[in-house]
C-alpha cells in the first residue's frame, strides 16, 4: 500500500506549529513535529522565518501533501492582518515547492481527532499523544499540526480534493 | 553615481499593483509597471499566482530593494484576513530572494508624493505620471506600487533603514 507523508500545519506569526505523519490507508504513525518561533525582528524578517523554516521542513522531510488550519478573525483586527500574513508566507512556502494544500477550519479538525467540535486543547493534545502511540503529550502547538494531518488523513480529503483529483457522475464518486 | 533599482508592491488579494523605478541620487526614472491579477482559483492557488508572480518580476528587473505598503485593517474582518494572507505572500516571494524590505503607511506615500498624505487616488495617480514623464496615467494598483518606490527614493528610507544602516551620535547620523 503506497505511503502518503502529510505536513499538517498550524499558522501563527510567533509561534507556527508543524507536524509529520505518514499514512497507509486506514494506518497512520508519527514522523516529526515541533514549532516554528519567528522571533523579535520586523514583520518582514518574521515571515521569513516562517518561510525558510517550512521551506526547510520539506526539503528535509519530503511531505506530498500539506493540511493548514483555516483561521478566523480575531476580536482584535489587527492581530487578525498578522495573523493573516503569517498564513501567507506558510502556504507560499507549500506553493512555492508545488505541494498541494488543504484547508481545514479547526470545528472540523476537532471532530475528526476527538469526535468534538469543540473539544478543549488539552483533549486533542490526549487524543494526538493515543492515535499516534506517543510517549507524552507534544506541545498544544505541534498537536494541533499533527491533529490537522490527521484530520486529512482520516478521509477529509475526499471533501476537500474533490473538485480536482475527482469526479461525481451520477452521485457516485469516479 | 550608484543607480538603485526600487521595487514597489501594493498588495491585494483580488489585485497586486507593482512598479519599479531606477534610482540615482534625487533623480529617477521609470522602468515597468503592471498589476498581478490572482483569478478565480482556491485560496493557496491564488497566493501562488502573487509569489510566483513577485518571483518573476524579481528575477526579470533585478531590484536592489522593495517597498511595500503598510495596510490597514478593513471593516469586514474576513477581508482583513484575505488582504493579510496577499501581503504575507508578497512579502514571503521578496525575502525568500533575501530583497530587503521597507514599509510605508499610504499616509506616508502620498505626503512624500503628492504633499498631501489624504490625497486622492486621481491625484496620485497624476503625481506619478508627472514625476516620472509618462505619456498617460498609470492604472490605480500599479500607480500606487510606483507611488511607494517613489516615496521611498524621496528619502523615506532615512527613517526606515536607520536602525540597519546608520547610526545616530550625539543627535548626529553617522
Amino acid at each position: 500500500m503506497q505511503v502518503k507523508r502529510i505536513l499538517g500545519i498550524d499558522p501563527g506569526l510567533r509561534v507556527t506549529g508543524f507536524g509529520l505523519i505518514d499514512q497507509a490507508g486506514q494506518q497512520f504513525a508519527y514522523v516529526q513535529s515541533g514549532c516554528i518561533k519567528s522571533g523579535e525582528g520586523e514583520l518582514p524578517q518574521r515571515l521569513k522565518v516562517i518561510f525558510d523554516s517550512i521551506g526547510e521542513i520539506i526539503n528535509t522531510y519530503k511531505p506530498d501533501l500539506a493540511v493548514i488550519e483555516k483561521v478566523f478573525v480575531n476580536v482584535n483586527p489587527q492581530s487578525t492582518l498578522l495573523l493573516g500574513q503569517a498564513r501567507g508566507a506558510a502556504i507560499s512556502a507549500m506553493v512555492a515547492r508545488d505541494i498541494p494544500v488543504a484547508e481545514y477550519t479547526a470545528l472540523q479538525i476537532k471532530q475528526a481527532v476527538v469526535g468534538n467540535g469543540h473539544a478543549a486543547k488539552e483533549q486533542v493534545q490526549e487524543m494526538v499523544k493515543r492515535l499516534l502511540q506517543l510517549p507524552a503529550v507534544p506541545q498544544a502547538d505541534a498537536a494541533d499540526a499533527l491533529a490537522a494531518a490527521i484530520c486529512h488523513a482520516h478521509g477529509g480529503h475526499l471533501g476537500k480534493f474533490a473538485t480536482s483529483g475527482y469526479r461525481v457522475k451520477h452521485g457516485r464518486l469516479v
